[in-house]
């Protein structure tokens, strides 16, 4: 440790806990415990999903602002959106403004639930004078194809009598004509990136109604016709904008969110880590490192699947740089990441808890672990 | 990496978890399957409390024997003792016959509770023609001031009518004369060497009934009853055998069983951590090591006062060797391990759980957490 060591802290959230801020924060309270020289560069991170607004607002020193919108059932909701540190990028979750979580289990109904909250959202970013938006559109209690979003932004969908279709899913059956002449004009200058990492096509078997139906609230009967509607809605696009959505992967995301803004607002898909990487500039920063500690939540199989830690992993590979990960838990399969770029793993919890417990005291946790990995690195020197 | 790496496995057990055999031969698994080639030597360690037997006839390819004596009450019970694979030493403990575990919590009652059992497991270990004997003797039943192991050895304790002392701390009053011209001659030839991390003296507040009286079923009463028998006993034992006990610290060990196996038997009061190092020859292992790993169930504040974690520590730090602790439970304190030789610390387990899931995986956790300590000293080369 001659020389100043410099360590890129590129964790997730850790869900419940800390953001991925705090991860970054304990992370280096436990690292200067042992050797104050070290340099630590934070790089708050995210996957596109929850989360993903907080770290890259965190992540360039941006800041977030809120508005109540229309929720997925109409009543009004607090949302949140971020503006990035240099003013040009606005970043939002559908999840804030429609999310499934904004809704009790009992009410749930993807019939009626609209996207037109998020639409708000994206809205009250362009007031920003945004050149790009990227958004997480994971979480959703909507199968709407996005229809609230666009009709938010002054599209319209309207019925055989030229009336306004009403919020949600059921509705997009009786859609006769796309109007998209009041679309907010600045949609046209920004550029639009959408985090998103299923292939689900919008209709069928493997689309956004039979595979995310369910949990949404759907019945079996209202699967079906939310299928039949989002094959209609697809067709009118097809002959009135000659724009085929119904098998592109990804459409299906988000109850059809993804086709909606793909088509409408040019919206380009991209997998949520990858995007995050790249607003981050997390290459750029790993390449003055020396190693690169990441973590999550949870860390396991599931984590090659677009997790941050593996993402960050891949990019610190083609580094050549080590790669530290931490989870408050470490589940089955994780051999496999060893050889993606993650050389060595660690929990952070001392002994036998609660959940509740492992989640309350996580910066303390993350901070010992931290320190104990720098402490075992210094005693090999 | 290029030459051979060692590294000494020197763990204690990890109660209801692992023995310490378990728990080298987990970390012998996580460490070899990221490299091979480096030689693990296993020193299954122990502090001269539970598992000191189990841990010294591993680490010495020993045999245990085991044998129905009489429980603290009088009950038949099966204990155990070992015997080193040199055939030189025996090790025992005296909770295995004449614990507290061994006594509902409703049916303790240090007035009735003996050593013999004690005794007789001693006897059993002397069969083997062994020139040493090692004797843990924490977590006694009992307040008899070793009068039971005596008793089965071959000493008459004799009250006034000439008649032998019944069982237990409440007759210890009547001792009238003491007659050793029947003690086993094979004590005379046996260095016998007693493992005690306690200081407290046999009478008084500090002394063994005090103390530790009321948590094995003492009364106030009996308490005082007990204290003052002691007392008695140590006065008898001075006049008839101009031995003074009374304050030597240790000698209200095990309710008195330290004072009577010093007096009767020449036993020498040692910590416990120390005769394990010792008899394991753990200094001359670790010189020849690159590190040294150990561990425990529980590593906090406490472990500092004659733990395994930190004798090990104390050795290796003689000889300059990094030495990685790992532990089940990461208590409050360890700050203060870190500057007594232990180099890092890390807890194996790896998410919110019971403490029954936690037992009942130690081994898996202990593999998974040495796998990514070395992965890690692979990473950083």
């Amino acid at each position: 440790m001659n020389k100043e060591m410099v360590i890129v802290l590129a964790p997730d959230s850790f869900k419940e806990s800390m953001t991925a801020k705090q991860a970054c924060e304990a992370m280096e309270r436990g690292i200067l415990k042992v050797n104050p020289s070290v340099r630590c560069v934070h790089v708050p991170m995210a996957d596109g999903g929850e989360g993903t607004m907080q770290s890259l607002v965190d992540a360039t020193g941006g800041i977030i602002h809120s508005l109540m919108v229309k929720g997925p059932l109409g009543n009004q909701v607090e949302a949140f959106y971020g503006i990035t540190g240099d003013g040009k990028t606005g970043v939002l979750e559908m999840a804030s403004a429609s999310g499934i979580s904004l809704v009790p289990v009992s009410e749930r109904n993807p019939m009626l639930a609209s996207t037109y909250g998020t639409g708000q959202l994206i809205h009250a970013a362009l007031d920003h004078g945004v050149d790009k938006l990227l958004i997480g559109i994971g979480g959703s209690a909507t199968n709407d194809g996005g229809a609230g979003a666009i009709q938010a932004l002054g599209g319209r969908l309207l019925n055989e009598e030229g009336k306004e279709l009403g919020p949600g899913g059921g509705d997009l059956g009786k859609l006769s004509r796309i109007d998209m002449s009041g679309l907010d004009p600045r949609i046209a200058n920004v550029q639009i990136e959408i985090a998103c990492d299923v292939t689900n096509p919008l209709c069928g078997p493997s689309g956004a109604s039979h595979v995310f139906g369910p949990q949404k609230g759907a019945t079996p009967e209202m699967t079906a016709e939310l299928d039949a509607n989002l094959l209609h809605y697809a067709d009118v696009i097809k002959s009135q904008l000659n724009k085929d959505i119904v098998n592109i992967p990804g459409a299906g995301a988000a109850g059809g969110l993804g086709a909606g803004l793909m088509v409408f607002l040019n919206g380009v898909l991209k997998k949520g880590i990858d995007l995050v990487i790249e607003y981050t500039g997390l290459e750029e920063i790993a390449k003055q490192a020396d190693m690169v500690w990441t973590g999550e939540g949870s860390i396991d199989y599931q984590t090659q699947f677009g997790k941050t830690p593996l993402g960050v992993a891949m990019i610190a590979q083609k580094l050549n740089k080590p790669v530290i990960a931490f989870a408050g838990r470490i589940g089955d399969g994780i051999e496999t990441l060893y050889g993606q770029g993650i050389d060595a793993i660690f929990g952070i919890i001392p002994g036998a808890s609660t959940l509740e417990e492992a989640l309350q005291h996580g910066p303390t946790n993350m901070e010992r672990s931290s320190e104990n990995v720098m402490r075992l690195m210094i005693a090999m020197k």
